[in-house]
């Protein structure tokens, strides 16, 4: 009765099932994970939802792309990172999902492959899958920062190779793709015809000093190919509960590109009017979150940092974290002598839950992954507790 | 560079050109195409979007369904109307368009086949082809009332055939599926595995008296295959701008059904806290808006008749309408003398704007399709032109 697209495993993971069973015997648990800002303990004004209720918003003037307000306000966004953009090139879709979903729909038919940077975001195989395309792997490599294997990524560039994504910063490791990285990648993407994917919803929580351009928006970036991206304020303004997101097309062919991505944003006209109304306030409104994520990954990093540090002067000396440039993930390197997914599992009985790095394609060993998000006492009895079960199950 | 399900042609049609031009000029249109609520002079109360700005909403709590509390108003909804709802049944969606891109993808992969009625909702097209679905024609027929011709159906059906749409009461042919009809409708989709998807949500619009099992929702009918009805607060409320939409699930394999669909719903989370909190609400208060809209497309629809009547009492008769149950359009009958497009382009010449029939998936001669929802000045003085346009065109 029902599609191969939707025979995904229904089943409850065992991990999934231990968090429920936990949660359900009331015994607590330091969430290494938490991605949610709105459950994060910052502040958000009581009013920031008030512009919703604007009465102008019952008069429906339906626009596919949005209304011209909110995307010249998606363009202010940009305007002020450097970037110029054009009302035009702008779509507002409901999500970052939504974006994606759009943008397959755009470059792909069935059976189609769009390669994406792994390890990255896990939801990539279900948008691709939901969409009849063929998710494939273009492998990162960790040499004191990460970066593309661009050679690989060429080997695996078929004549059904469509796009690239990449997460600019990346989740979960959290790095940026460099200026001279990227001109690489749009050499391969041009001979090949592959367009470009960046998806930029962590942008603005840079991390790292140093060299601008390795961090600056794809939409500053003249590599000469199709490149769609895509954003948010479920990250930019710490709203993910508001729904609002983008597609900025730019490069060779981007009228042509809009023209059939207004078409099928005609064709679902997702984004309601309330919150195309709210989107330019709460775009200007964006810095009251931003200050409040900044300040607390900074903090959760430094703390990271210094119990590391503690524990290595202790002699245990077992765990180490990975350079991060941005975005709100760190990877911690453990010993990789069980599965992690087994070390999480145990890490749970203690209290803490994490997240295994295989959850976003790394290997099945030796890579936890925890959010910066957490409150900061959380936070660091979380990784407390981490480093005593760690020093406890590998130190004599 | 980009996929053949989005080689629409984007060239502006002669229509939409003619029509662009005339606004352009400044020149009056009589909109009897009209279908935007917002826009057809109806009362809406000032307060109606403050739901919207409780700043509980600050709080996401992502549900793929959608909150408990919104889809038990969507329960509420059908047990006003005598059909029992579970609550797990139910998935939000922000709009009809979005739940068709769904079941879609829940029923079918690439190259499989949905039968829709013809004529119907002309957006089908372009849902279906979205989401690689071949979308087929199950021809209704007229005779002094539509019905779906059950033999050609049956005819049309192969394996590839997942599912059929019907549209209850349908866009625009103004018909319910009857009750007996429903039940062989039933009876041939049981036989060859097809699903049935309802679209009702024209359903609160009822115009006809008679049989109600006539025009009852499909979550009161057991016909004994999976039924997934779509509906939404477009109409039922009059608000297409705030993009509330649902999937109830039916009949053998609903859970099933729901577990897949959850994880389509996980997938893209596309409806906003604040509208699901909205909802019920919206949901309470719908008649605000139905009362009114039923008002005026039964004023709407006594003028035309008044008219139709004097036009032939003059001894012309060039037009007759054909019978309505329910709804916001009705379809006339006119000479078939040239192609209606043609005499769409000379009514917009005449300032009155209307839909061929053909634009719905009818012939291409004899059929035009005015919308009932125009303020009754605008609605009666575009008859009177269309009916004076027709004797100067047809009479000696
Ligand atoms: C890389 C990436 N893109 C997009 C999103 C989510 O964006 P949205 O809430 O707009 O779907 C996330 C959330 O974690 C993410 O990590
Ligand atoms: C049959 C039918 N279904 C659905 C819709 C639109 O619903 P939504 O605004 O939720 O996409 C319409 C609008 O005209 C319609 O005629």
């Amino acid at each position: 009765m029902f599609s191969k697209r939707t025979e995904w495993d229904t089943d409850e993971s065992e991990m999934a099932q231990a968090y429920r069973e936990r949660r359900a015997q009331g015994l607590p648990v330091m969430d290494l994970t938490a991605s949610n800002p709105t459950r994060a303990g910052f502040a958000y004004a009581e009013d920031l939802l008030a512009p919703l209720a604007d009465a102008r918003a019952l008069d429906y003037d339906p626009n596919p792309k949005g209304s011209v307000a909110a995307r010249e306000a998606v363009c202010r966004y940009y305007a002020e990172l450097g970037a110029e953009v054009d009302a035009e090139q702008v779509v507002l879709t409901t999500s970052t999902s939504e974006a994606y979903s759009y943008l397959f729909k755009l470059l792909c038919d069935p059976g189609d492959v769009v390669l994406a940077q792994q390890p990255s975001y896990p939801l990539f195989d279900f948008l691709a899958r939901a969409e009849c395309v063929e998710l494939e792997a273009a492998p990162l490599v960790y040499d004191f920062g990460w970066q593309l294997d661009v050679a690989e990524l060429e080997r695996r560039i078929t004549p059904r190779t469509k796009a690239l994504v990449l997460v600019h910063p990346n989740n979960p490791t959290g790095h940026f793709t460099k200026g001279a990285e990227a001109e690489e990648i749009g050499r391969v993407c041009r001979e090949h015809g592959v367009a470009l994917i960046v998806d930029e919803v962590f942008l603005d929580y840079a991390l790292m000093s140093g060299d601008e351009q390795d961090r600056e928006t794809f939409l500053k970036r003249d590599i000469g190919v199709p490149v769609f991206v895509v954003s948010g304020i479920s990250k930019i303004c710490g709203l993910p509960q508001v729904k609002a997101a983008w597609i900025v097309a730019d490069g060779p062919g981007w009228r042509e590109a809009m023209a059939r991505l207004e078409v099928v944003a005609d064709t679902f006209l997702s984004m309601n009017a309330p919150v195309q109304r709210a989107l330019p306030v709460w775009l200007e409104r964006r810095e009251e979150m931003q200050g409040q994520i900044r300040e607390r990954v900074v903090g959760n990093l430094a703390e990271l940092d210094l119990q590391i540090a503690a524990s290595a002067a202790r002699g245990e000396g077992l765990v180490s974290r990975l350079a991060v440039e941005g975005g709100w993930y760190v990877v911690l390197r453990i010993p990789a002598t069980q599965l992690d997914e087994v070390t999480a599992l145990e890490l749970l009985d203690c209290g803490v839950w994490v997240h295994p790095g295989h959850f976003f394609g790394m290997a099945e060993s030796g890579w936890l992954v925890v959010s910066l998000l957490a409150p900061l006492q959380e936070f660091a009895a979380g990784i407390t507790e981490l480093l005593s079960y760690l020093s406890g199950r590998y130190t004599v």
